[in-house]
């Protein structure tokens, strides 16, 4: 607890200096890191080599082993995203409104950065280099706590790219990793309410419900996904099965995949021969309510199935006779994340925009546009399904508060 | 526990129907509340008069039984309220932003509501009809939970504001009242994060500590202000008095009061001498460091005074030689509300204003403006003194989130 404390005092020391720094100073030394982590490369590989070896032994599952190696091309990839996200836009200082009020106080809405920043994730290592870049362009002083999978190789890029603000004249603290991997460390992360401002868990269903349980720091839940496309009786069928194809396939371990289908009674003798056979090819099991097991060959859903999100070759399918009976379903049973309506109908689009309780609601496209990238953000820190501060997908400006500034000459009440 | 789920599942139905209203039919809903009010008062304060006997009984101090009492002007007032806030601009359905991406989605972030707000409350019976009207305006069902001091009271105001919404054809459930006072009940509202998207406490330090270290919903943290104003070497001493007194004395029990000065050592000698003198025309009990002690007559300031907010006849003052002494010192102790500097010396001004770590910060005014009327917001839920989602201030906007709303022709990923 003594070191988290002093980790807490050095990020709060360390936001000071960073709020300030210059769009220009900070775009230099995002790019030193990246080439830091570059000329480094053997050296975290190495450190790396450890991790992997400890996860064989281990008998971690290759799928995700191969997520916690480094190779020099990832390691690139790591580089090009902090260059990249050196090439966007500052948001800090920006003015969001001005009042002058009848007395004559003149109000500014300023943006300004969040200050510390706490970030919990799992197995991927790139992520340590991913999380400083876009805390470190938006002014903000990043904590880190990985997995214990990953320990050696966060560590080593966490020097790398402390040895590369010190370089610029930079508080190394503008990034602290926090080394222990013991899981009590981890909630008494969670209460260091006095010296961090937000807390964002990226990973699985568990982590994230860890979090909202044990934090007292504010918190943006993100990224579980129990996406729905409603096939609406006013689809065109010809868009609808690419978009669910896609939305099922291209990716299945991300929560922007769809997991369950809903589907108008008014075409599904048409629509599910054609969904059943494209959806064979891609090895998709297909878990039906009793209509749908009348029409095509399928295992029966359970109301468990509704709730699933299964980053799997699964799609669960319901048959409604109503846009406002998919409506519910989908309210009832969602994530908050992404949803989407194949209509042709305008009025039945309308509808679903207004009344699907979700961060992302698609009129005839694929869920698996919820993404910092694709909404043109430039980057991404995850996708918020909460209500509060940021919804949908993080980009830089989300890590950001603001602050109001007022100017008087001797204003009393 | 069944009570609230069931409390919490109207809710959530609630919300779909109240975020389809339109405009006009919340500002005829509210009117007839506000009508219903006047029309009530004499039961009101018939159930109003019981609490206050209980009160009595328990020897409730005057301060406070004199804030539990409604009165026909006080009702009036609360009425009043309802009908300023129909005079308001309805936020939702506001288009935040658009864009069209190269693959042709239009994507579009519309302001909408929060969905449910819990919001717990201490003696004031008032705070019933406000935070209904903030929240009924804004497009969000509320459930409250206020003391137990004002039960009967909260029990009646909420019943004619439901038989108001019933005449009006809205749902009774866009407000409920959790008329349990046992603390346990308030716990288990707490962890309602399945129904309740944004919980806000009001009142005392002890009651926000208690909702930010137990709930799992997320929180709006309010209204604890050690707020500074410190006095420039380059300060306007004719401007400095007049802003200290006001902010310590206009009104002594309110957050957005001053509990402690820092004055820069070069103005020492002339501004203690003057502001002793006012001050002890208020009967304000000065607390001073060594150097203060030196100029003028005062208590010993203890470590412990720097960092309490008295809401009382009392103010800590402390010396320094600096502006950035002054704002580390400031960063140090306050609570993140509000912090004023005096000074004619612009480049100071704009350390200051950069510097310090506050949701407002002033130049040469009192901090009592920190108040969403003064800010012309037209009404106020609470002072925010957290970084994420709103910060100071917060009206009608800051009780939104918002949703992207996508459309395409069929684009896949």
């Amino acid at each position: 607890m003594e070191l988290l404390v002093q980790m807490g005092k050095n990020a709060v020391e360390a936001k000071y200096e960073l709020q300030m720094l210059s769009e220009n100073r900070k775009n230099r030394a995002l790019y030193t890191a990246a080439q830091a982590l570059m000329n480094e490369s053997g050296q975290i590989i190495a450190e790396n080599e450890k991790d992997i070896k400890r996860g064989g032994e281990k008998g971690m599952h290759p799928g995700l082993l191969d997520r916690l190696r480094l190779t020099p091309e990832r390691i690139a990839g790591m580089a090009e995203g902090l260059k990249q996200v050196a090439e966007l836009p500052d948001p800090i200082g920006e003015v969001l409104e001005t009042m002058e009020r009848p007395n004559g106080l003149k109000i500014e809405k300023r943006r300004v950065p969040m200050g510390v920043i706490g970030i919990i994730y799992e197995s991927r290592p790139n992520v340590t280099a991913d999380a400083f870049g876009l805390c470190f362009k938006s002014g903000n002083v990043v904590i880190l706590k990985g997995g214990s999978d990953a320990i050696c190789s966060n560590i080593a890029i966490t020097k790398v790219i402390q040895h590369a603000l010190r370089e610029e004249g930079i508080t190394e603290h503008a990034i602290q990793l926090i080394e222990s991997t013991d899981r009590a460390v981890a909630t008494e992360f969670m209460r260091l309410k006095e010296y961090v401002d937000l807390l964002i868990p990226r990973g699985g269903a568990g982590l994230i419900r860890s979090v909202v349980e044990n934090s007292t720091i504010p918190v943006i839940e993100t990224g579980t996904g129990n996406c729905h496309i409603y096939v609406d009786e006013a689809a065109d069928l010809e868009k609808a099965v690419p978009i669910i194809i896609n939305a099922k396939t291209q990716r299945i371990g991300v929560c922007n995949a769809c997991e369950s289908l809903v589907i108008h009674e008014a075409v599904e003798d048409k629509l599910l021969p054609l969904l059943a056979m494209a959806l064979k090819e891609h090895q998709v099991e297909i878990r039906g309510d009793e209509k749908v097991q009348q029409v095509i060959d399928c295992v029966p859903a359970t109301e468990e199935d509704y709730g699933t999100e299964y980053l799997d070759y699964i799609i669960s399918m319901k048959v409604v006779s109503s846009v406002e009976e998919a409506i519910a379903h989908i309210n009832r049973y969602n994530t908050r994340h992404s949803e989407a309506i194949i209509t042709e109908d305008k009025e039945n689009a309308e509808k679903f925009l207004n009344g699907v309780d979700a961060a992302c609601v698609y009129v005839n496209a694929s869920t698996r546009f919820t993404d910092g990238f694709e909404f043109g953000f430039g980057a991404e820190i995850g996708i918020s399904t909460q209500k509060l501060h940021a919804r949908g997908p993080m980009g830089l400006r989300e890590l950001t508060s603001y602050k109001y500034r007022i100017v008087g000459n001797g204003q009393i009440r």
